[in-house]
């Protein structure tokens, strides 16, 4: 057998009509996950996928059960033992959409217009996905056989932020036994502008709640010698930070992983400048640590944000009680190889040694994210940058993601292979917006992409 | 004409069921001046004092618009110009009272139990406004005349902060001059435990607006770079005290009147104790100016109170913004001679000089109301203590209330005159609580302490 990634891609420009009719059947089915009434759908998508995937002669196709939604799982192994398997994560539901909310067409009824494909679900991540699975086609119906295995992966509960799919991965570790998982969910700015994140930040979100009196007091009776919770909340959230705006908390930057030079010269390849910011975000000027660029404090640095505070009376006029209680919500978004469970305990035993003895306080852990940090120079990293160079046309910058999609991080971590994150959506699509989009060039251009890449990790020396 | 104290005191006495009954008529009036729905309650009230202040003779009783609820006036000047006028100021409006809140009988139908008359108003402040003109009745009844003159300001707006007294003061300043003011609307914590307010602090509330970004950031995409609002509010306010717990605007303490041996004296004579204080409040710990007792620091020294705190989201569970505002409401609680628009100018002035320029900040006024300090040893004031001694059998301590009835400001401020607080109500009588209650006892004690008091003043030197 020889695949020729020539042959699948001249196959997928010639099935590109034949393509874009299989999408516009998936964006077809309102598979919301988040909506009990919508569950049928769900279900009904899943097993398109699996339809589609057995029509394609993929093996071990099936719709495996979890607690909520199922997977749609399906592999071809046919390049054998000794060529690398890739495992292809994506995700089939989609958030709600309303005709009411500004929606110019039926959400569930894709319509094309100048090059794109209009319907809830054709960016994120139906379309995406998608790209895979015609990638893998393209070459079995030209060669018969594609130059690496590959497994599908494709979940139904991203959206309502994949409360299954950890549990899945632990349950499943052998049959999703693989060298490198790659996910398409993820934006560029400009078509021109491809872009692969090789990082995202976890977080360790808490609340912090301070109890001085048993009940609000009035604060002409009691004014004077009660220690206000909410100046002691203001105090211990003060003390959480250093002149400088760092984090004051002891032991918070330890487990950071110092940026190489190598790294800070990949940041500011996509610089960000302060005009750009204050455009953005409206802020009269910048803040944070003044020895990180404002791309790196943004994406490669960790933070600590007050999410939310809550005190007393907020209703309009006076009202002159010293409330019993003050509250704070905080997430600190941390970075590689910061451990969000030790960081939950190093800022909940600062607070604690902090707090004066005139008030109760109260910590508690919301949520936590395990931060990924792959480095970009991995091999399956740049022959994901040399299959952009080959079929985008574009050399990618590896970028560094500020936010957190922490089931890259359980692939990373759980499965200590590397997760390429090969996003082929633009920024402007609209995602989680009325009128979502995606671009039929795009969804090309990522077919073609794909398909190389899959030649250029056929091609990775491989144990 | 000869006034008699004794002859009064005697009819009073004989005439309790009479002077019960009446109030009774009062308290059966739901003059709820907080709800629209009552306003002609409210006005049927201030006709029925009216009314009753004809029948006792007084003359140009009237009831008197504001631009709210009217006021009952009515006055006897037959002590003639070489007597003092007493003004005496009461409240008819009542604040709500439903069955559901707890109430054992009808609010608005008064029962008698165990000495004690159950009813919305019975200690706030119907039943001690009626003492003042159940004493005079005594007079007139017995001797015809009463030993000095005096004036009725029975208003209908108390319960809503009176919004229409002051423009009602200022457009009659010669109507209701007087020698001295008498309010009876406090309470005594026991009924052997009399108490002559003779200060009360002021306020100065305001709002502070801190402003970032446009619209609430994902913290994930900005955090690091922007300065939270939230953490830039608490900055703010941590900078506003010291750490000894004084306030740390500059200029706050410049006006404020320092405490006399004497004053300190008088103030220890209502200790106020660290396991009390723990135990009506809840706090663990004390906190406060350490150079001040605990009944100084919330009586006699000035404060700034957190009374409100809000920004981004306070709901269950996490939600990962850099919120775009953050608020807080702070008022500050003044002691003589402080000036509420000047101190709201320094606070102003100081937060925003230490406000830093990644943030807009807004600093507003909500309201003011000015201090309160009347010497206690006044001969007005000495004359209270003395008609206690003899009428109640006990001798009244003078206390400083930390709250703030801007009205008794107002009369002494703005017309020059002592105003005597004689409080003849219960710390138990359950005010603006169901089952509010008033002790017969303690309505016809009252009665005989405002005649001896009316004797008292009539022997003050006069000009």
């Amino acid at each position: 057998m020889t695949q020729s990634s020539d042959d699948a891609r001249a196959y997928s420009r010639a099935n590109a009509d034949k393509f874009k009719h299989e999408l516009f059947e998936m964006l077809r089915i309102p598979s919301l996950s988040g909506d009990p009434a919508f569950a049928g759908d769900v279900g009904r998508m899943a097993d398109w996928l699996a339809d589609h995937m057995r029509e394609l002669n993929l093996q071990k196709v099936a719709v495996m059960p979890t607690a909520g939604h199922p997977v749609a799982y399906g592999e071809w192994m046919g390049a054998g033992p000794d060529k690398p398997t890739v495992l292809v994560y994506g995700h089939y539901d989609v958030v709600p959409a309303l005709m009411e909310d500004g929606w110019e067409t039926d959400p569930f009824e894709p319509v094309e217009k100048d090059g794109k494909v209009y319907a809830r679900g054709a960016t994120d991540d139906k379309g995406q996905l998608f790209i895979h699975v015609k990638a893998l086609e393209s070459y079995l119906k030209t060669a018969g056989a594609a130059p690496v295995n590959v497994k599908f992966l494709l979940e139904g509960e991203e959206e309502v932020s994949s409360p299954n799919l950890r549990p899945f991965l632990e349950e499943h570790l052998d049959l999703l036994k693989a060298d490198v998982c790659v996910i398409s969910d993820s934006s560029m700015p400009r078509i021109d502008e491809p872009a692969i994140t090789h990082s995202l930040r976890g977080m360790t979100y808490i609340e912090i709640e301070v109890q001085g009196p048993t009940d609000d007091l009035h604060s002409g009776f009691w004014g004077g010698a009660t220690h206000n919770p909410a100046l002691a909340l203001v105090e211990i959230l003060g003390k959480l930070y250093n002149p400088d705006n760092t984090i004051a908390v002891p032991g918070f930057y330890d487990d950071v992983v110092p940026l190489t030079q190598a790294e800070r010269d990949m940041i500011a390849k996509t610089p960000l400048s302060e005009e750009q910011f204050k455009e953005a975000t409206g802020v009269p000027a910048l803040w944070g640590d003044q020895n990180f660029t404002l791309r790196e404090r943004v994406s490669a640095r960790p933070t600590l944000d007050i999410n939310g505070l809550w005190s007393g009376w907020s209703g309009p006029g006076p009202k002159t009680i010293i409330p019993a209680k003050a509250g704070a919500k905080l997430s600190s978004r941390l970075v590689g190889n910061q451990d969000p469970h030790k960081i939950f305990e190093l800022l909940k035993s600062y607070i604690e040694s902090i707090t004066p003895p005139t008030v109760h306080v109260k910590v508690s852990l919301l949520t936590t994210g395990e931060p990924a940090l792959i480095p970009f120079d991995l091999p399956e990293m740049r022959a994901a940058a040399r299959a952009y160079q080959r079929a985008w046309g574009a050399t990618p910058t590896f970028t560094r993601g500020g936010g957190s999609i922490p089931v890259v991080a359980d692939f990373y971590n759980l499965m200590k292979i590397p997760v390429v994150m090969m996003g082929y959506g633009l920024d402007s699509d609209g995602l989680h917006a009325p009128n979502e989009h995606y671009s039929l060039e795009m969804f090309g251009r990522g077919i073609e992409t794909a398909i190389v890449y899959l030649e250029e990790l056929a091609q990775l020396p491989h144990s």
